[in-house]
This record gives C-alpha cells, sequence and structure tokens, in this order.
C-alpha cells in the first residue's frame, strides 16, 4: 500500500525511507482510519531542511505584498475546501463538525492569515526604529532559516503546523516553514499542506515556502530543532515532548517558543459567591467543557474560601459536572493521560467528587470530574497538585482565609492564564488587592469575571505566560502583530547608503500607513 | 584583615562564610592592589535572592516617576564620585583616565541611566497595546524576581554589573538587580554600588533594589541564575562562561541574556582599495586598538580580495600593526588567552605578518598581531578561524573571487556586527548585492564604511545577533528603551475592571506623552 506523500523540496513525493508508518484512529470508533502516513527519517529532514534554504534566500528579493498576497489565497484555498477539511478534521478528532470546525476554528484560521497578510503588506509588525542623527535604523527581519511548526492535537485547524496561528505568524514575518503534522490529524494537515502549497505557486511565493512532514522519530525531532540551518520552531503540545526539544534546541542556540502545559488558576472570591454563586459555577462548567475540557486555557484549578459558600459552589458545579455527557476525547491518550494526572493529585490528597473513571463507550470517553482538596494539602505539595490533566477536569482548592488564598497564589507555577471572580459593587476589593499583585507575575494573561477559554485574535492578546506554560515570558503565540516577532532577528543598519536599506528604514514610508518609530516618536509619515 | 563588605539585604556587611577572598590586580604592574575582597557563598547568594523578594513585592505598588528619580540621582551621585570612579578605575583596568574614563565611559554610563529615567517615566518602552472593542489590554511589565548582571572585564563604567546598560534596562523595567562584579574591578563596582545605594535611599526605593557580590564559585553561579527566585540573568562575557549559564538558565526556564564572543567580520571590497586603501587601513588599525583591542565589536576578521590591492593592504595594516605602541591588558588572562587564540588560528592555516607573542613589559602586554589565511584555508576550518583573540588581533582573509567571498560569508557564526567598505561611487555595487543578503543574517548590526566599535546608545541600536554572538537574535543589550524588553514579561488584562488597570493601560494616558497602540494606531491621546 502507498503511504501518503510528504511535501517536501516542492512536491508531493513518498518519504525517503521511512522509519514506519501509522494511521490516524477516528476517536469516535477507536477505529484507524484508512489512509496510511510514513514516519520520516533523517533523509526527508535533511532534504526538507536543504531546500528550505532555497526559499530563504529566495525572499531576500521578494516584497512583502507577495507575502500577503500568498497568506490571501491560502485563506481563499482553505474556504474552497471547507467542506473536506471539516469532515475529514471530525474523523480524525472527533471535534463536532458545527459549530465547533466549520463555524468557529475554520473562520477563526482564515481570519489569521488574513491579519497576517495585512501584518505583512502594512509592515508595521517590524518596529522599524530610525535614529536620524545618528543614521541607525533598525527593524526585526527574517531569521534566515526556516520555521519549524510542531502542532497540537486540540486545534486541528488554528493551531495546525500548516496553516494556524505559528504557521501564519513564521510565514508573515518571511519564513519559510516546515510543518510537523500533528499525528493525530496527519490528513486534515495534508489538506492544508495542499492548500498552501498551491497558494505559493500561484503567487510567486518559492515551492519551499511549505513543507510538511508527518512523523518523525523523537531523537530526530531533535535533531530538526537544533540544527544548523534551522531558523526556530514554534511548538504546540505536551511538557515532556516541548521540554525535550527545548533542551536539543537551547544547546544549539536556536530559539524555541513552547506553548505547555497551564492548569490557569480561578479565584473566586467570596463577594462573588454571595451575590452569583451559579452563575460563576455555570461558567465554569462551560469551561471546563469546552472542547471535552481539551483547551490549553481549561481551568483546571479553581480556588475558593473555605466555609458554606465554598461549599455551596462546589456542590453546584459537580451537579453540573455530573449532569452532562462527557465529550469524545481526541486521542488514546486522553483517558489514560488523565487518569494518570487525577492519579497524582489522588496521592497528593485530592478527593474526587464526581467522576474519576474512563467510560465505556465506543469512543474514547472520561467522566467529568471535580476534585477537592484543601489549602494546607494544596501548599504541602503545590507542584504535583498542578498536575495539568487534558480534559474537563478541575481541582478546587478551599482556602482558610485571605493569607492562605496568597500562599496558595504564590506557589503557583507560570501559567497562561489567571482568573479573579468578585463582588460586582466591589465588596472583594480589599482581598482582590492582596491577590492580584502575585497572580500578575504568574500569569500571561489577567482576567476578571470571566473564564480563560476563549482566546481572542486581538493585538493586545497574550497567549503566553511564565515558565512552564511557555518557555519565554515575553513572547505571545496568538494576536498579530505580537506573535510574528518570535520568528524574527533584529536587524541595524548602521551608516548604510540610502538606495541599500530595506523600503521599511528608506526616508519614505513604503507603505503609506506603516507605523515607524522615527526619533522617538511614533509616526507614519516620511522623513524629510 | 577585613574584607570589603558586599551589599546584600539593604546593607553593607560582611560576607557570611566566604570560601575564599581575592585583589584586584593592577594591569600596569601585575601587582595586587591593597583591598581584598571575599569570595561568596551559597549563604550569600541565598539571602540576596530573598531580600529581593522584598523589593519585588514593593515595587508592585512604587510608580515609575520613583523609579526614574533613582536612576537620575544614581547619575548625579556617580559625577559626585567621578574622581574616585576614573582613578580606581584606572588602576584596576589600566584603562586611560582620558580621554577613556573620565570624558567616554562615564559620561556614557550617566547618559545611559538617565536615558533609562526617560523611559521609565514617559513609559512608552512598554508597547502599551490596546483593544477598545475586545476590551483586552496588554504590556511589558517587570519580571517577578531580581535580574542577576554579570559585568565584562572591558567597560568598568559603562557595563557595570551595578551602573551599566543592563542595570539601567533591568531597573528602568522596574526589577531589583543582583550585580555580580567583574572580578577584575571589584573595587570600581563597590563604588558603584554605593551610589547606587544612596539614591536608593534618597529616591524611597526599596532598599534590596541595589545588591552586590564580588564573586562566586562556578557552581553558585549556576544555581544563582536558575534559582526559583531569579527573574533573569544579563551576562556580558567570555563564551565559555556565559554558555555555562545558559545551559543552567535554559533548563529552570529562566530568560538569560548573554553578549558573548564576536570577531565582526569587515568586507573591503575591490573598489574601496582602489579608492582609499590608506584610509580604509587607517580606519581598521584604530578600531582594532581601540582600548587595546578589548571591545566587543573589535574587526577581528577582515575579508580582502587575492591580488595586488589586497596585498598592498595588508602592507599598509602591517606597518600601522608594528609601529604603534601595543597597549597594557586588563588581566594576566589577556596574553595567555590572546597567545591560545593565535596558537589556534596559526594550527589551522594562519601565518603571523607581524606581532605574535607577549611583551617583556611591567604591565600585560601582547603584540599586536596581525596573521593572513588564505580563502581555501579559511574555508576548510571556518570555526577554528574564527576564535576570538581579544586583543589587537586581526585576520586577513584573501579571498580568491567574489564566489568565494559570498562562501565566506555563508559561514560566518553569529556576530555582533558586519561591515562592508565599497567603492563610494557605487563601482563595488554588483559585489554588494551578493554579500550583503548572506552577512545580513549573520550578524546584528550590519554597517556600511565606518568601522563595528563604538556604538551609540540610540533607539535605533543593536548590539546582539545571531547566535553564538548572543543566546537570543531578537534583543539588544544596547539602546534605550528596546534593551529594557530583555528584562520583561508581557502581561495582558482582559475585562479587567478599569480601575484595576495599571495606569499605562487605563483610558486616560498616564503621562500625556507616552506612545501607546490603540486599536492599531500609536498614539499619545487618551481614550474618549
Amino acid at each position: 500500500m502507498l503511504l501518503q506523500p510528504v511535501l517536501i523540496a516542492g512536491e508531493w513525493r513518498q518519504a525517503q525511507n521511512p522509519v514506519g508508518d501509522f494511521a490516524a484512529v477516528n476517536p469516535t470508533t477507536k477505529l484507524p482510519l484508512p489512509d496510511r502516513f510514513p514516519v520520516s527519517g533523517r533523509a526527508d529532514v535533511e532534504l526538507a531542511l536543504q531546500a528550505a534554504q532555497e526559499a530563504v534566500v529566495a525572499l531576500r528579493s521578494i516584497p512583502s505584498d507577495a507575502i500577503a498576497h500568498f497568506l490571501e489565497l491560502f485563506a481563499d484555498n482553505i474556504e474552497a475546501r471547507a467542506e473536506a477539511l471539516v469532515e475529514l478534521g471530525n474523523l480524525e478528532t472527533a471535534l463536532p463538525p458545527d459549530p465547533r470546525l466549520r463555524s468557529v476554528e475554520l473562520p477563526r484560521t482564515t481570519d489569521q492569515l488574513r491579519q497576517a497578510a495585512t501584518a505583512a503588506r502594512t509592515r508595521s509588525w517590524c518596529h522599524a526604529t530610525i535614529d536620524t542623527q545618528a543614521n541607525t535604523r533598525s527593524k526585526y527581519g527574517p531569521l534566515g532559516g526556516p520555521v519549524i511548526v510542531f502542532g497540537p492535537n486540540n486545534f486541528p485547524f488554528a493551531f495546525n503546523s500548516a496553516a494556524g496561528g505559528d504557521f501564519a505568524a513564521a510565514i508573515a514575518a518571511g519564513n519559510p516553514v516546515i510543518a510537523k503534522a500533528n499525528t493525530g490529524h496527519p490528513g486534515t494537515t495534508r489538506l492544508f499542506a495542499e492548500a498552501a502549497f498551491e497558494a505559493a505557486q500561484a503567487s510567486g511565493l518559492p515551492v519551499t515556502m511549505v513543507q510538511l512532514l508527518y512523523r518523525i522519530p523523537p531523537e530526530v525531532g531533535l535533531e530538526l530543532v537544533s540544527h544548523p540551518l534551522t531558523g526556530a520552531t514554534g511548538f504546540t503540545g505536551s511538557k515532556s515532548a516541548g521540554l525535550r526539544l527545548k533542551e536539543a534546541a537551547d544547546k544549539a542556540g536556536k530559539p524555541i517558543y513552547l506553548e505547555m502545559s497551564s492548569v490557569n488558576p480561578v479565584f473566586v472570591m467570596p463577594g462573588a459567591l454571595d451575590e452569583r454563586l451559579a452563575v460563576v459555577a455555570g461558567e465554569l462548567y462551560a469551561s471546563c467543557a469546552l472542547g471535552a475540557g481539551q483547551f490549553c486555557t481549561n481551568p483546571g484549578l479553581v480556588i475558593v474560601p473555605e466555609g458554606e459558600a465554598g461549599e455551596g459552589f462546589l456542590a453546584e458545579v459537580r451537579v453540573l459536572f455530573a449532569a452532562n455527557p462527557a465529550g469524545t476525547l481526541l486521542g488514546a491518550q486522553g483517558p489514560t493521560g488523565i487518569a494518570a494526572a487525577i492519579e497524582v493529585l489522588q496521592q497528593h490528597g485530592a478527593e474526587i467528587i464526581t467522576g474519576g473513571q474512563a467510560l465505556e463507550a465506543s469512543g474514547y470517553c472520561f467522566a467529568n470530574t471535580l476534585l477537592r482538596v484543601s489549602g494546607d494539602s494544596f501548599l504541602a505539595h503545590p507542584g504535583a497538585l498542578q498536575t495539568e490533566a487534558f480534559g474537563t477536569v478541575s481541582l478546587m482548592v478551599f482556602a482558610r482565609d485571605t493569607e492562605q488564598m496568597k500562599e496558595i497564589a504564590s506557589a503557583l507555577e507560570g501559567n497562561l492564564t489567571g482568573c479573579i471572580y468578585s463582588h460586582s459593587q466591589g465588596r472583594d476589593e480589599a482581598i482582590y488587592v492582596q491577590i492580584e499583585p502575585i497572580l500578575r507575575q504568574k500569569v500571561g494573561r489577567l482576567l476578571n469575571d470571566k473564564m480563560p477559554t476563549g482566546v481572542a485574535v486581538s493585538p493586545a492578546m497574550n497567549h503566553g505566560g511564565p515558565y512552564p506554560a511557555t518557555g519565554h515570558p515575553g513572547f505571545t503565540a496568538v494576536g498579530i502583530p505580537a506573535s510574528l516577532l518570535r520568528f524574527a532577528a533584529l536587524h541595524c543598519y548602521d551608516n548604510v547608503r540610502p538606495h541599500r536599506l530595506p523600503p521599511e528604514l528608506q526616508n519614505k514610508n513604503p507603505t503609506g500607513k506603516m507605523w515607524r518609530s522615527i526619533d522617538g516618536e511614533w509616526t507614519q509619515k516620511d522623513i524629510e
């Protein structure tokens, strides 16, 4: 049986000496899907890296408008394939076709690509900075090597390695991409890569702008992220895989941006419970259950005050967890991973209130699970009790008083998000001002009265946070143009002759709309 | 004999259980200076980190204006101590009092601190970004832990761990600093820390805003940069020390910014030699000899065309190297380090044209050294032939033709700078357009017709570059406000109630002058 082709060096071709092959599994039936995909070895990786160099070189003389045009054509191509993408995406991930895939994730994906196109066209993202007196000019530019993108299993479209946020950011910043498909949805990724490849050809971009591998052995992955020809890596996935890649990339001095694990603490203050216990419980359940709990911003840790109100809140949430059906998980590692995480939580004092076991079903299922633990127990084992369970699982921590709530906040690891629910008329203000400064340092995005799921693609978004949520607290994976800066190098031009400067740094504003910082003032004007 | 006190936890105190002691050595006489300084062990490090936490917490409610005031007072205090600093700086480093220390480096240091103060006061550095529709707001903020600064030996003022660029940037971004003095100039560093400590007290900043250690064993250094309480590290120094610290920090997920080694290639094109051979030779020598060649941007690699013009250039440069006296080096490791580097170069085909040996002198001296190598030899051993010799040492590479010049450019490692000298009337344009795109990706700062030493403190400066010149290609160590971003985390506020937002993200512009990106437009206006 012929394996599905990889996209390397400008053509769809059979993998060279694949070291194995695999099929995606339909999570609803636990049965393999018909297509078989190669596990690529060193030969494919080496060829892809060499071929990407051709794109790197060609891109030096390709205008940003062509890149923007590519991204827009690609978005159009995706829309033209929407039905095929939704169908295969659903088969490979069990995520519902509607509204999730068709009406939410696909438009988000094309919207992201179009925002990236606008960023590439307007060019404000590159922070052109000009000191006219010193005649020193700088801006962010491409990395000089391809960006390797490892996509996660939980967003087959919006974070797809060949179409998602990292892809869009890397391309818009002027880098070619080598996509490593998530092995959960290789077929979906192939459809995206086809659409991208066609767009690259139609827009006159190098044909090695986008390349695709489906799977590589772990040791080859380490070589890929640390290879001398590699520019940088964007990785979204598990902490264990992320940390292995990080170690290899760090040792080689190659930038790597990781979005790993996060339990996304939610602090519910007494006044919020007095005022709207049921509302908050409903919002918590809805956020926990979104995508069968498989969101990186899923609220897995809830801190409530000890006592009647906290107990009432737990009871209300328990009812919602127990009464609602469990969703189908993305794969076999779903139930086993959740079970392992719950075991760690239990071993360190957490008590299951509802759920706690995998469900007998045709698909991969785990019961919605709510656990509780005392503040004292949490503070005795803060590391273990922040173990992420990737599903509809939440641990409620009961804090004795504000002082203990502060200690819990201080014991948090780096997270993507942190929420504080408080009384709408200010009754919790005295507690808020004690918790917020601590929580602020622990999270990338701080929310009020709102659950963390739902990451708007906004220029002001931060989908990032301190380690180990990510590998660096200064970058966001979502939000254009900021996300482009991960895949850029700072390029300074000192006394360079005017006609040799890139257009963005010449006296004339190349688009008339590009924002530049000239002698300390942000402006869209030309230099006189 | 009482050791010099460390500055920890808000007081000048004896080190706790020091693991040794040392004195600075006068490089002009090779004799130790009278003061003895402690080598701190774990106890001092742990105490300093704990004490820094108090400053981290206090800083959460201290306005930026107070930080700006501190930086300005500190600059004033430095000026008040100028004579003492110049005297001791000269004794410890042998750098000339005039013009170097008094008229160049000291004003640069105070100017940098005042620029940092302005940045802290105006706050545009924090890139406040507001999406009014989504009510999502973000900006850069402090790290939540102190910044550890390791200063280099070659700039006792401007890159001093307790007063230089990293210090100024870390403080202006709202972080306390733990300075690790360069062991070459501990007394100078103590003077700076005294001035800083007084300024902190006078401006109402936490007394643990600045702390000072003189020396720590290597293994304690690794613990310091990877400690859970540490925010980030700024290191300027040798590649070997930098890479050891990087490994430890990376493993702990702690940001570390390194400025390590760089040979700063200079490409001299045929037209430039035809037109102004002697001028270029003079500029090259002057740049090579600045600070006895102990500049991170010292031009250590010069690529010239094979043939008569290239040979003539070599001869001209040789005369300058041979005729001018060698400067006094910073320490005993100067001559031995240079000798070791030259040996590596020779072992890989480089030939000494002049110099090549340490000089008998009262101080640490090494003859100005010029070497040559063929393009073929360079391409056979590109790694070894980019070994940095930290002194007035330059290796001239003879390229057969433009093609070989391109290959040499392609074989370069990451560097801080890269220069191209070309004919003023455009005769080298055809070569320039082939070399520049390659060189661009290898360096942080690209220059035309200008040597790389002299790093202006400009907002458009990039004193950074691809690995192994630094640890990350997206950051600069010089240039305000950009250098502050190294010591900052991205803080997003999602649906946060207006009065709870930091002033920089409230509707009203807090300074009236702060630049903010509001709905995609940079503006100094309030939000209506």
